[in-house]
């Protein structure tokens, strides 16, 4: 690898000097500026108006995008494995889109493809003190998910009785016009919800509504429940993780900066 | 009982080995595939079109799960137990109220009664690592199971005197045209689920129901704060998971650091 | 007092033995009666067809509520002090507003009144393991009630700002015809009730809205950190409670079920 | 400083002995009425009646809190920290829009303003075992704070995907008409507010709109788990609070049972 594309390599994918911090900043503006202006051309009245300047705007993100996309492939010391990466996929799925709707004129497609450039945006917000963060909420979720799936399994087979159970109940006169809609509304209705867009008019209707809605109040708790213990149980991990021992005295649990041994004294190398 | 018998129940109950792993599947697909047809042949359009299919299907899945509660019955040693248990009796409604329906054509208890097919995915379901966190949840509701309660008891006296509250504000004007349906206003209220079809209109009801609104907001932390300690509590079950037994009096569950045996004074080692 | 009176005041104070259990269940009955009653009364269809039933139910539960009132006058020891304490007067709200009723004809005090029956049931309701747990959440929430209070304070505060700022962006035409409606729409939001009677019409109303949400979703956390955390800590209070110690060695924390001490082996008393 | 100036600033600043506690309790007043009479003079029939009224209140309000503005400027010994810092600003907006609103006409910024007087009163609010909660609350917050940033991030990016994808499925028919509208929408279903003004018709969007009621059901689970576990973590501040020194290195923060200095090995006695 040649110098001048070794330093390119380090401003594109690291962050620790001047050169790799602006790479960063610029390419944040970028995919920002870019699913702003995907927003605002959702609008009809701003499209209408603006729709030219959205359409050139478009292009030399796209454009800017792919540079960097051919930058990075060609940097990465391991192509294929960046490639159908995570991230690889994504920063592909950012560029694909608008060149293929040169030839498919398929707008919708095109415009959830350009929110997703949001995910880029995790890659490069590598900030110090948030990573940690992001890290313990992962590791929390992580260790609560066998918890939530088991959870969200009771969820869908409550919500499959309770579901069918209106549909008989309410019948199709007052919206429950089939178990997938009916399911749709105890959704609505468990998760605490409650858009309004049907509701049960019959008192029994009204009285299996109100279980199924005392039912959400209170399962709610198990989730949370979960995710608290399990946060409250990885919060303590510094405490006990040292390792270090006096060699004197044998006296474990202390910590990495201690210069003597707290025990007997005994000085630590 | 013979050699046949006792493979085939392997095959029925267990699931360890080639053979009894694919009776499973093929029972959790049949399950999934029931209840599907049952939630698709809700859809009218649906129905029109295909509800021959789904008629003969229907035969198709209550014709094996006969033949599968059949076997369950022939091969349990303890068949009495099994046909009155809670599952028996699951088992045994999943496949008679098809029956009945050729004689009795009362379609809608025929759906409830598919839909709860999907409790048999439970006991199908014996996944390894999902038994022990199902057991653990289980465990952290029973042990709330009484502060729960309590909880509801004090949920229900706040919704019938705020609802009769709102019932005498309020009138039967806007939608509170009885105690019952200005209960169930008041359920929906203080779940936060708010669906919006029956609302306050006169200024003192509005303040009224504010405060069951906060009262709501607040007091959802009582059974969430009840959970959550419970789990953090069943957490750390090793504190009293020693398995140190005394030699002398089989006394087991002495702590790791205790000297002498805390039942019979016996020296430990 | 003489020996018939301490009989009764047993039977009507205690809940030992079976005069006193059975002076208690009949008092529940009546109690659950009457409310049921007065929430079946409210239908308009039933009051049509039963009313007369239900009047006279109503004086016959008014009659024998009266004759246990006077009993709980005459039989307690300190009858000013009951008199003027919460349960004497939720006990003479039970029944004054009937006879009141029959002078002064406002049929919709007497219905809350009537509700409020239904608090009697917790001074009855001394089952033993309940009233552990009853005061274990009791306690929780009083140890919690300062930081409940301030929570509140800060909500009534964002509301009232919310509400005005919403009441200029959205104005009258859109429902937010006032200041104090304004602040029912936030209380609505913030809670997350959501009713859907007044709803932000203009892009900036909608983005302020959303940004209630989004506060009203997270702040959510603090009511329910308070009282998760005041529970984890009340949780463990009798694991430290054991002041049982070894006469011999001093050694103290025993549980007290321990034959031996379990770090000198000398046997416990 | 005079002993008369000195006299008049414990009266403005302190709250300790009768003539400032009584300072503190009419100046109470005055922001709780100037706030109650903008919110009464927002509703229509009021204000017909009694605008006059409110108009002079709020003239005598703005000329009792323009005193005690100078008189805070004029006592403070830092008054350029004072006018700058959060409530000086607070202070001076309590005023001086009232004396704008005499030239320029717009009495919508006016009534804002008076609503942000309820802030004010945090300052006065310093009642002791308050500001101990409010300090443990606000620290808990603090501590939470880059989790619960992330955790918003982490929001705003479903929202804005979801949003994307429900504005493509439902279309303009349903009330989907421009993608922050969708985000809207998303808002209001992941924060289970549900208003229902926006509700999706289709069934694949209905089925979406499931997807993210049970997300935004779960992932409440976080903030709560967050702010839970802060919470429980500063409850016990003693483990830490440990003010032990080595009288030889000044070292803090020593362990109790510690027998040497674990900074420099010296003996503690």
């Amino acid at each position: 690898m040649s110098l001048t594309k070794r330093r390119l390599a380090h401003i594109v994918f690291e962050s620790n000097d001047r050169a790799s911090k602006m790479f960063d900043v610029i390419l944040l503006i970028l995919i920002f500026g870019s699913v702003i202006v995907a927003i605002l051309d959702s609008v009809a009245d701003l499209r209408a108006e603006y729709g030219r300047i959205f359409f050139v705007l478009e292009l030399v993100f796209t454009f800017l995008f792919t540079i960097e996309y051919i930058l990075r492939v060609w940097l990465t010391s391991k192509t294929m494995k960046y490639v159908f990466s995570f991230y690889g996929i994504v920063d592909l799925l950012a560029i694909l889109p608008v060149y293929l709707s040169f030839f498919i004129a398929n707008v919708q497609l095109l415009t959830v493809v350009r929110a997703l450039r949001l995910l880029r945006v995790v890659r490069i917000l590598k900030l110090g003190r948030y990573l940690a963060e992001a890290d313990f909420i992962q590791k929390s979720l992580k260790a609560s998910l066998a918890k939530i799936q088991i959870f969200l399994f009771a969820v869908i087979t409550i919500v499959l009785i309770m579901g069918t159970l209106m549909y008989i109940i309410e019948g199709p006169e007052t919206g429950f016009t089939s178990i997938p809609r009916s399911m749709y509304w105890a959704i609505v209705t468990l998760t605490t919800v409650g858009f309004g867009d049907i509701t049960p008019e019959t008192p029994l209707g009204q009285f299996v509504a109100s279980l199924i809605m005392l039912l959400g109040y209170a399962i709610i708790a198990v989730p949370t429940g979960i995710v608290s213990a399990e946060m409250a149980k990885q919060k303590n991990p510094e405490h006990h993780a040292s390792t270090r021992t006096c060699t004197h005295c044998g006296k474990d649990g202390l910590d990495r900066d201690d210069h003597f041994c707290k025990n007997c004294g005994y000085p630590l190398d």
